[in-house]
């Protein structure tokens, strides 16, 4: 698997990276187990497990809204205007493979911008670079629920509440962990329905609110 | 006990309505047991815990952040500008008796716009006409931690994530509920240090963030 | 000519509007007459010539950039949440009849906010009730130059550094002056594909990021 | 003169520095001579006045609203909490020595994020390495006029929409031009009525205003 860093810029349809997934599936009965062998690594990650036992994790998710990040990551010029969006390619919440945000939990005892970096760090390596934006305050809150009709952003796990921003990275993105890919977009690209296609959960529309919040939506 | 309503402004110390609430607590093995069951009363209503058992609340506390949201109510004349902001006078999570914010938690399956409108009502009744803004982004996050040394922001129960919001009433306030009194005061009043000594856990610096916000602060 | 107000929403396309306008606009000989008088009468309202000599104007315009506030007129309901937008139909300064925003320039000594109550009843007319948010900030900056190629927003008379707010407006709209009509579409509806061709000047594009801005771009 | 950088911090009174700038001053007949030439080069560099007549840029100044930018150059750490704020010493429009913001005027097409990295560039520099925020909208506008009792902000020479924003620097800061020093201090000194007093114009109420905007007001 080739993973692409900017400044080469990945045009690769999704389609086209399907066959090498497709490939990592190829057994229909294996399928699953890698899937959820995969959802069991995020969640790992995601919610450290190991502080959260099962039990307490789905009594948590039944009972109360998590608070998440999502994270826009780009590339922007000296005068600050966004050339590129970065989106991952990994296994989405809901088992399929998408175009992602940066995105995870904040956990207990964690401040907002230290789970911003750990989830960049997660998603974009240790060398990443993000420019953490001094102000506080998220573009748009995205709530997650599994119920699509709610609010158009769906978790099927849980319902979640989520920060958003859009956080410039400056240095060398190495995807790490359960990503498969990261591919940089214009911000016209990013704003398409091409890529919109091959986004899952509302995802493509938390793209769509981040680059308006940056003056950048065509 | 007097509710003051706008356009008459309390201007009483807290020291003065003091004797007020200490008359309520004259004897002081029930004073216990008072403030107790007024904030057991207040873990009632705010968290619904005829929802979430007790044994469940306290695992959830321990384990992942609670999502929050901050309201500091105002008054504006026909321009927007802030002419007034109301102040409840509550048993605050501490114990204490504060000036406070229209404060409470986000429940499982609730979208933020209406745990905004749910908690106005609660704290301003039925008629306080909101003006929820369209933007859902909150103007700060306060983050909440029992250790008053992490951000400032403390609540000895929990850790928080507080979306605050700066949000206009126009209709008639009468504090409901386990208030005991909303008083309206002018921005000056608001952002000095005399009704700072009257709040607590933070909320008198997210009280002068949201001025600074709507272009208040002195 | 029938000047919709809400609830009713007026779904017409401004093709079938232009029977009406094209029929004021008869005689070609006339036609440029009548569009450049509305122009005038545009330019007096809205830089209150009396005040500006058409020569200090014009070295004004040539040398320095102008202050603008463009206001997206939106109806909400109980919640905050934006059910309809308003567009004006107006004469727009490139000479074409557009859906437009409410736009205009800031006098000299005037705020901001008289400046946006102003424009308001300008175009919506004295009973609008608009509820002019208490933060200053706009949700954009749209820079309009009379060259295309520099922002996408364009003005051919002259450089403008426009704030961008969202305004609800909770009374009675009835266009006024220079308008031919005011509108009410869903925002789904305005940020459609078919309501951007009947804009000008990058307007429909500053429309979908103040839609992002309040989450309802779809 | 020393000219301090980040990241010693300057934490010497305004008063000590008027030795200084006082000598510069020696003789009363010739101090306002100095003052007048002072200001003379801060008008030629501001406004550009070999593009605008004295004659145009009086008529201008008396007729419409200017366009401004005020930028607070902050150093931020890795997660993005501001921890230093820079604030320059210079003749202010109103003829005193005075700690200010970065600050000048929107040229004729020339866009708002050109002016922010031109004014920064000729006040900290050009190795200063601004990370303009890719969001073009200001934290707040700061509306100056000639007359201290309609804004607070204050402005002798004309009456200006300012947008302001919050940018942080990763280089080398050192002042040029008409900045007599530049210093760093910590954001609760830059709170700090010490530094209120040192500053002009309300220029100290829109320091505080951004350090509530970035979450760091005491």
């Amino acid at each position: 698997m080739n993973r692409l860093r900017p400044p080469a810029r990945n045009s690769l349809a999704l389609s086209e990276l399907f066959n090498i997934s497709s490939a990592s599936q190829a057994n229909s009965a294996h399928t699953v187990t890698e899937s959820e062998k995969l959802k069991g690594v995020s969640d790992q990650i995601d919610t450290r497990t190991e502080w959260l036992s099962p039990d307490l994790l789905a009594a948590v998710r039944a009972n109360v809204p998590l608070v998440y990040v999502d994270v826009i990551p780009v590339r922007v010029d000296s005068h600050g205007r966004v050339t590129e969006v970065g989106l991952l390619l990994k296994v989405a919440s809901d088992g399929s493979i998408s175009r992602m945000l940066v995105s995870g939990r904040i956990l207990y005892g964690e401040r907002v911008r230290d789970a911003l970096v750990r989830h960049l760090e997660k998603d974009l390596g240790p060398l990443a670079l993000p420019h953490i934006p001094p102000n506080p305050s998220p573009f748009t809150i995205a709530e997650y629920f599994p119920d699509p009709e709610i609010s158009g952003f769906v978790d099927p796990r849980h319902h979640a509440v989520s920060l958003a921003y859009v956080v410039p990275v400056s240095g060398d993105c190495t995807p790490t962990q359960e990503a498969l890919n990261l591919a940089w977009f214009t911000p016209a690209e990013a704003a398409s329905s091409k890529i919109a296609a091959d986004m899952t959960g509302g995802q493509d529309r938390l793209l769509r609110l981040g680059l308006a919040h940056v003056g950048k939506l065509p």
